[in-house]
């Protein structure tokens, strides 16, 4: 019998690269294929949904499968094309956390751009980009979201702000203390560009806070008084924002 | 030659059972003598700090060391001892997501309790309250918190409100969508007693939700139209408390 494929989430949603449209064909690459058939395991009539950062979200059914490929064709439009809010997350990469958590959270909390930064308290040295998209990709489909943060490669920190988009605001999270707290910043601020900006272990040196704060568009804030780890600092800023001045209200 | 032991993050802190005060002697338990000697090379007259969520912050001096013993004895006092605001996160634990992170975390952003919830959709059938505890007690050592958070044992969810305590205010994580925004919710609230409460995969079920909803002191909000996991809800409902309600501001 023919089914909504699902999972505890919700539907089966998958990040596909080819154009949709109504009766568009989209032949699977075999790691989906594979995952279609012989984890989900679909069969010929089956639905599930489709979309590609283009088109917005689509249904299609299931017309013909191998045993290495799967093909699917579009039915109808579920949802529109639509875009997360404007807000990008500079953060210097740890250690200790993988930047796989940090990409799956922020897909999740709408960001559009993830933008590793090199700073000079920064020990890791080579980011990963390839093994982030591939988890920014599930975590889109998992999200509901119909779009794919752009992952970009990482970039020394002067290099970013030398530049940096004057239009785009900064939001820095600043561990020294004298900032002003993120909700009171955030308080009557509603849209716009952002960029939320955390930094290493140790956080930024004191060259890297002046260079910050003398930035145009910037507005410096405190997440209060207790110590966080660097990817807790970006997914607690990316919260508040998201709550604040996002899409959440 | 004495120093300050330290690591990124700042002063290296421990937490500790015995009572702390002025030339209170404290023989450290193999595990973190171990630790200190081993990993962090510390030596006699090295000074690190000490709490034990009773008696504040001290900083200590090494007076002791041997093959898997070290004694250090208290100087002076730092800190007095205070507590985090008055927040529980009560949170149906996840099979993919182990407790440790969100524990972790959850200490970081400074909650008190922490209390796993079995629910209808919830798969996972134990919890390691152990294991959350020892994840606690390393993240308030290196978040600067002088408390550690309570881990109770997992307790059903009907269990749970069937004893709650009446004026406990419940922030409750509705996934259903048509609740009103967290930050429309609390931008009026400061202090006081709250609980946050995450589902599992696939969320609170309709009687779950419905029971949830009949509470005296219930707060149900929305976290937005994506789909967040079960620890970013958590996260990020906990972040936007701190921020609003909590101690941030």
């Amino acid at each position: 019998m023919s089914e909504d494929l699902s999972y505890p989430g919700g539907k089966l949603r998958l990040f596909v690269e080819a154009p949709l449209g109504e009766g568009a064909r989209v032949v699977l690459e075999e790691g989906q294929a594979h995952y279609l058939l012989h984890v989900m395991r679909a069969k010929v009539g089956d639905r599930l949904n489709f979309f590609n950062g283009q088109d917005g979200e689509w249904v299609a059914e299931i017309t013909e499968t191998a045993k290495r490929t799967c093909t699917a064709v579009c039915a109808r439009q579920l949802e529109p094309q639509t875009e997360v809010p404007d807000l990008w997350l500079c953060f210097a990469p740890v250690k200790k956390t993988p930047a796989d958590y940090l990409t799956q959270k922020a897909t999740e909390l709408g960001v559009r751009v993830l933008q590793p930064i090199f700073t000079r308290r920064t020990i890791v040295s080579r980011v990963n980009t390839e093994r982030m998209l591939a988890n920014a990709v599930e975590a889109a489909e998992q999200s509901g979201r119909v779009s794919v943060p752009e992952i970009r490669e990482a970039i020394a920190l002067d290099k970013l702000l030398a530049s940096w988009p004057a239009e785009r605001r900064i939001l820095f999270c600043d561990e020294a203390g004298d900032a002003p707290s993120i909700a009171d910043a955030l308080m009557t601020e509603r849209g716009g560009s952002w960029a939320v900006f955390t930094g290493p272990e140790g956080g930024f040196d004191p060259a890297e806070r002046a260079l910050l704060r003398a930035q145009a568009n910037v507005m410096a804030v405190s997440l209060g008084g207790r110590i966080l780890r660097a990817d807790t600092a970006a997914l607690s800023a990316l919260s508040v924002w998201q709550a604040l001045t996002g899409d959440w209200r």
